[in-house]
């Protein structure tokens, strides 16, 4: 298969297996400017199927290290609200939803933190609404990533063709290279189902994370449900969040999470690099954090609001996975999330628990939601019982249940 | 100079002179994808303006094209009101907007006009509320272009390198060749303002043109205003709505337009190219038209509501405009119109009437606004005065008030 072929199957995999829109439907997709080549294909796509319109929008990093470089300080604190009203307006409608990241991750490592932070305060904000729709699955969307010539290098520094070897990994790891993708992609839903299944019959009161620098237990919230693989929006389209995808994921008790954890994996935060995060938590909330590299950026994140030093999904990764068999650092967490075990800072997922997302049962609530890497071969993890006893659920990285 | 220099010197004008955008202002783009470049270097010159927040929206013919191709007959009916409906908010809070033309006019040439009919229609409904604030002036605006490069060879078909060429006369139209582009747009403005000073002062009852093919008396709206060059907002900001500019224009009489009139220049309209044509008017309204080619797109635009068999605008343009001394047809309405006086079907402008568009006093209403060339090196033009006596305007094409 030539390049493109393989694009233009990733785009019709994203249309009928990740968003899988509907006849008569709005398609918003969301994508960095470098993606054109693979919206345009989704765009045909989606019209095939059916699509009532398709509806790009285009970021363009230059324009936000443009805005770093010359905006006045007051700049920081202004996000497009309309915007996100608008989009969120149009999902309520039934638009669905396709977003494609591939921002370069080192994209504004020489900026001030604190106008990071500032910055994607406003921008939570703002997207508040919308973040409510899709956590909530009030329509079908799906998340699948671009080789963007930024990106490409930072995973691959010093390589004479880092999007070649960037497109090699994402091509696999998204089943393009199998000779059905379609019917691959069904047969791995149906696993992570039969995980979900097993972990849900379990009932487990809490998960104990063992590993190197890590001893951290996660009490789940009451009416906790164990999600993965495709999810089914309030119409009853099914559709395939995140491409790739080999997580199993629930909720954790927003005041039951205590320990000390330690990343397995860097984070990438608004394109800032934090590297060898530790934290302790007590009655679960962050009561000391540090970390090696992007300290100032990770204090400020976790300062975003009270949720924001809370969990709001624990999940659940082998280490044999595509991803981590890579064995690269895609420092992207659509990619290192899907490498390891990992917990979330900030809002929980209304699909986490039995009625939707319920404080009195545990559900955390915050403007943000960050996914970060915990897992490895050396993690061992139990399920704790109601009655205290103690269920082996991961050894060494596998699953055992 | 370089190419890169004379795009920021562009990027510049369009900042300062054209859009104008204030300390604090939000900045609405609208672009073809193709333009990033200079969208890119826009936004720097707009965050050291003191842009508060620069937001792009690039929009891609390729996906256009696809819907065209493969979509199902419904989609024709759609458009993004949701969106439509924000940026309209988003202006009435104060955002400034600049709009970077560029389209290839043969996009849709071997498309059902039916279907852009009704795709045009679909957006001209979505767009509504937005041209209500646009033409009313509610903020500062401009509209500038870029040579893309399916423009750049629809201008210059055959020869080696059509977007340097198309390049060369947009920074020529534009003075970005002067010593001091900024000077010189300044001394531009003062002659537009001094002709529609002598214009205004007139109070003509109606133009009449005489020319090849036309012989038409258009009846000036009662109260009508001469405009042209820069504009005001609402709140005080001076901008320059389009780069490039020529004209001097004034409202027509809803009701008294009759007539023959052929056009000197082809109309580019939603991707079609209509050449050709004739109209006879009568009372205000077309009663035939016809046209060489397009002529289905013609009268699709005609019957897209009452409004659009009627005239909005009346504009003289001399014939030694730099637009016209380019020997060029551009495809492209902002550089055509600026070659040619015209005559514009549908909305009235605001700006053109004392207190603002007042149907009982000649003020045109439509979801359209179309602008249509008719003047040459042939073309007379007389003011009817109150009294029935005649002043001569423009002899050959040139000014002679
Ligand atoms: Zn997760
Ligand atoms: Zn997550
Ligand atoms: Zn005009
Ligand atoms: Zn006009």
């Amino acid at each position: 298969m030539t390049h493109e072929e393989k694009l233009d199957r990733l785009a019709e995999v994203a249309v009928r297996i990740g968003v899988n829109v509907q006849t008569g439907q709005e398609l918003i997709v969301n994508a960095p400017i470098e993606a054109r080549d693979l919206v345009d294909r989704i765009a045909t796509h989606a019209y095939r199927a059916g699509a009532a319109l398709v509806i790009p929008f285009f970021a363009d990093d230059l324009i936000q290290r443009a805005r770093f470089r010359e905006a006045s300080e007051d700049s920081f604190d202004f996000a497009p609200a309309w915007l996100y009203e608008g989009v969120a307006k149009s999902i309520d409608e039934g638009a669905a939803m396709l977003t494609v990241v591939g921002t370069d991750p080192m994209l504004l490592a020489d900026c001030d933190p604190a106008r990071i932070g500032r910055a994607q305060r406003a921008m939570a904000r703002a997207m508040k609404p919308v973040r409510g729709l899709i956590s909530g699955f009030a329509t079908n969307w799906s998340i699948l990533s671009f080789a963007t010539p930024g990106w490409a290098k930072s995973v691959f520094p010093g390589e004479p063709d880092p999007a070649a070897r960037l497109w090699d990994a994402i091509f696999e790891v998204c089943r393009i290279n199998e000779a059905d993708p379609v019917a691959a992609w069904h047969a791995h839903v149906a696993t992570l189902r039969a995980r979900c299944d097993a972990l849900n019959a379990r009932r487990f009161a809490a998960l104990r994370f063992s590993g190197p620098g890590t001893d951290l237990e996660v009490g789940l919230a009451d009416g906790h449900l164990w999600a993965g693989g495709s999810a089914t929006s309030k119409d009853g389209t099914a559709c395939m969040p995140n491409m790739p995808t080999e997580e199993v994921f629930t909720m954790p008790h927003r005041e039951r999470v205590n320990g000390r954890v330690r990343a397995s994996k860097p984070l990438v935060h608004g394109g800032a690099l934090i590297e060898d995060i530790e934290v302790r938590f007590e009655a679960g909330r962050i009561v000391e954090a540090k970390a090696r590299r992007g300290e100032d950026v990770f204090r400020a994140l976790i300062a975003t609001d009270e949720g924001a030093s809370r969990l709001g999904e624990v999940a659940l990764v082998p280490d044999a996975s595509p991803v981590s068999r890579s064995g690269l650092i895609f420092r992207n967490t659509l990619f290192d999330e899907n490498a390891a075990s990992h917990i979330a800072l900030g809002q929980a997922l209304a699909l986490n628990m039995e009625g939707g997302c319920d404080a009195a049962r545990g559900a955390n609530e915050s403007l943000i939601h960050v996914d970060w890497m915990i897992g490895s071969a050396l993690m061992d993890v139990d399920g704790v019982n109601a009655d205290g006893t103690i269920t082996p659920v991961m050894r060494g990285g596998a699953f055992v249940i």
